[in-house]
């Protein structure tokens, strides 16, 4: 088996070996994840819950063993580790720490409440009652602080949470960038809506032709091929919920669905997929069974979706190579021209409440309100009571639409039921990261637009491969964006990007 | 969790909640198996096998915790269990000694050397090069040996090994029931030689009639379903070689190919398969996650497989429902008759050598042909560098024929590569008790056969569920046989249904 390459340290040999182990166990609980989503019989529910928590318990108990824990600190110490050895003790200790400070107790409740919770809330939401949820959702959250405060006592119980996700981010790196999104977004929606009650805008119809669902993968498989997908380590299924699983970056699997009156926002969601899956197959793999080699953050991991989506699956240059072969299998395409399919593409939707349905532009606002809704309930100036006032009143704020039941508003998102405080942020963290790499790549990479004009994405992809990919957690998520892009996480590549963009397909 | 109806007995319960996560963790080794022959893309093949080594490993080490040890040694002595919780400590005491007993060195050897051998053996047989295997076989035959020592130093090693897939069954008792099926079976088999070389016998070119796949697929999945199989707790698939895996009673996976020339043996080996999967399905449910609900022996799950596919599905009352309906589908049947259709099923090939496609009468006289060898190895009379010959001259002397070469021969099986002597035994063990079982049915249920001729397995089903299924490892082998059918194993009933038979169907 690939592990760190030897040196005379047999600790830290003795180190990769567990954490190898713990590793096969991440995996085999991947692959029961993946079969419940896509093969499992119905049947087969609760035994499956069965055989995932007891692998979780096995996890845990190898993580938390005192001898482990010995060896990481005695490993933190040796001066004779190589910077990856370092990096991948680091990340290791990480796992210990998150793992080993939460008593059993807390881990025992906080598991049957997440549970409970998740079925109280897929009630709540047919019943439309928030009231129904308000209870388990007030002892989540109270418990989650129970949770930060058993990790680190000394932080603010959010950065705790947001850590979880994002490592070493803060509510205080997150106030500046999200202001300043605010400031451009606002005004910048304002402008589109003028100029949508304006009328005269492309039609954008052909959206909604009616693509039978086979012809739609033959496409999709296309296109994914494309981007670089290997079927050798990987497999592409549907599922209700789209999402990329599996087992480490040899077996990588990708879902999708197909909506047979919205053929693009399937494909949307197959190359968004593929790109968290080109994440995944692309990390290091000498070291694939090692903490190092991991994912950085859900940030960066969401940065390599959203970069092939928007960056590229909304841009000039991919459509320029792909629009004249989609026009050969669908034929209502062969009346839009470029400008009009990637007006169609890009339109904002200025009526939408729901954040997944989301476009680029109202997206980050969507996830702004939930992070100020987040950051108010852990500092303690909100209570969970009174969540859907404002929420409503933040949507009109931010999007000048208020939600008519809770489904499309407090009670759509499923992460408060799991208990997911602090994930919300990474969306956006995202869509920051995927405009700054996109704009360094094309600096250090002057053909790469002129490559996907014909088709060709090697020169992007191996910049990611470089730069994303194999880096894997060696670096901090700030050294790893300064070590790709010269600096660190600038919001303005995306606004200057966005308003560069909205601004030209609306003709403001 | 159903577990053991609790008592007030603490450990008992201890054990019930340590066992129930020995079979997560067992059932979750399961799922990846099926997941790596089944939907496993390629290039995942090594950290696969890491992924099921160290889950083996797990639950090894749990096996073997010193205070499990105690806890079912305690339980073994406490008078306050009720029956069905004896029996329950009793299968976990067998399975901690078979366990524990092997020092962790020949543990990894045997690991090491079956893993190794397997592919020596996949090469020997491609190369047709029985001395390319002979090193490593040997090595297995001496590590069998002092695996056997390890056990039971007191016992003679092939019963240990056999005891293996069927506790409890040792060469003595063997040696008569293969004596008595020898001397039957050999003059048997001589007159049908005779008759076939006589000529005159029914057409049976229909058999290799082209049938598409997808239609035999429509008509197999039919078939199972009718057979009672339950497609909630379950799922059917194509594999190269099928077989019936999964997870515990809830989750019962089969697979079957499609020879496009040869209908019957897909769907034969269908009906095989759904016996398997009827007997887990058909487990306890309420104590499906302790070893007392398991399958009782391979030779009792071969006697599921086997009933299904040669007592009913060679059968007039099965196929006096279904040839109509088949003839329905497949167009090129409704020029057979039910006795020609019968003959053309159960006809015996007289210049067969491989022993996974032998008919109902040869196929005994392979097992006894590869217990002869395996008895003589461990007992010391036969040369691992002699087996070719031995394996010609026993073919010769049993079935008339003389292998061309070692593919036909000697390195047809796949067993003594995994190192899994005293295996073969339970395929003949299988049919015996299934016509026993079948004979015992018939008596107990009067209505049986009439109901199978107007397709309806219920009876039938209902039958083996009370008797074998639900009853799992209740009891030892022989005496679940005395209680389903008043007598021990028995080989009249399989001699006396296969003299009736073939003397029918030949026309002796």
């Amino acid at each position: 088996m690939p592990t760190v390459p030897s040196t005379l340290s047999a600790p830290y040999n003795e180190l990769t070996r567990r954490l190898s182990d713990l590793t096969a166990l991440e995996e085999a609980i991947g692959i029961l994840s993946w079969d419940q989503e896509i093969v499992m019989p119905k049947g087969a529910v609760e035994q499956r819950s069965r055989q995932i928590a007891t692998l979780s318990v096995v996890r845990h108990e190898r993580l938390s063993a005192p001898d482990l824990a010995e060896l990481v600190d005695q490993l933190m110490h040796d001066q004779t580790l190589t910077d990856t050895q370092a990096a991948n003790v680091r990340e290791a200790r990480r796992d210990l720490m998150r793992t080993t400070r939460i008593p059993e107790a807390l881990v025992r409740r906080w598991s049957e409440t997440t549970v409970k919770a998740h079925d109280v809330w897929v009630e709540a939401r047919k019943a439309d009652d928030f009231s129904a949820f308000e209870p388990i959702l007030t002892e989540l959250v109270e418990l989650s602080k129970q949770r930060a405060a058993a990790i680190d006592p000394e932080a603010p119980p959010y950065d705790v949470l947001l850590d979880e996700f994002e490592p070493g981010t803060t509510q205080a790196q997150l106030e500046p960038l999200f202001a300043d999104l605010k400031a451009f977004l606002l005004p910048m929606i304002a402008k589109v809506r003028a100029r949508s009650q304006a009328g005269g805008l492309p039609d954008t119809t052909w959206l909604s032709e009616v693509v039978p669902a086979d012809r739609q993968r033959t496409v999709g498989e296309t296109v994914v091929r494309a981007m670089g997908y290997d079927f050798d380590r990987g497999r592409l299924d549907t599922s209700v919920h789209p999402f990329c699983g599996g087992a480490g970056p040899s077996d990588v699997r990708i879902t999708t669905r197909y909506r047979e009156d919205a053929f693009f926002g399937s494909l949307s969601g197959m190359i968004h997929e593929t790109g968290h899956a080109l994440y995944e197959q692309g990390r290091d793999l000498d070291l694939a069974d090692q903490p190092v080699s991991r994912a950085r953050s859900m940030g960066i991991h969401e940065s390599q979706s959203l970069l092939w989506e928007k960056q590229v699956g909304l841009g000039r240059p991919f459509w320029t190579a792909l629009l004249p072969k989609l026009q050969l299998s669908y034929e209502f395409l062969r009346k839009v021209d470029l400008d009009s399919f990637l007006f169609g593409i890009s339109q904002v939707d200025l009526d939408n409440f729901i954040r997944v349905d989301a476009d680029e532009l109202t997206y980050p606002l969507h996830v702004i309100l939930r992070y100020e809704i987040e950051r108010d309930l852990f500092n303690g100036t909100l209570q969970v009571a009174d969540l859907p006032k404002v929420w409503n009143a933040k949507m009109q704020e931010y999007l000048g639409i208020t939600p008519p039941d809770f489904r499309l508003g407090v009670l759509q998102d499923v992460h408060w039921s799991m208990g997911s405080f602090g994930y919300f942020p990474s969306y956006t963290l995202g869509a920051l990261y995927a405009a700054q790499f996109m704009n360094s790549c094309r600096d250090q990479v002057p053909g790469v637009d002129a490559a996907l004009s014909r088709g060709d994405v090697e020169p992007l992809l191996t910049w990611l491969r470089t730069h994303i990919h194999r880096e894997g957690s060696r670096f901090g998520t700030d050294e790893l964006v300064r070590r790709a892009t010269g600096e660190p996480l600038n919001p303005r590549h995306f606004i200057d990007y966005a308003r560069a963009k909205f601004t030209r397909l609306y003709g403001l």
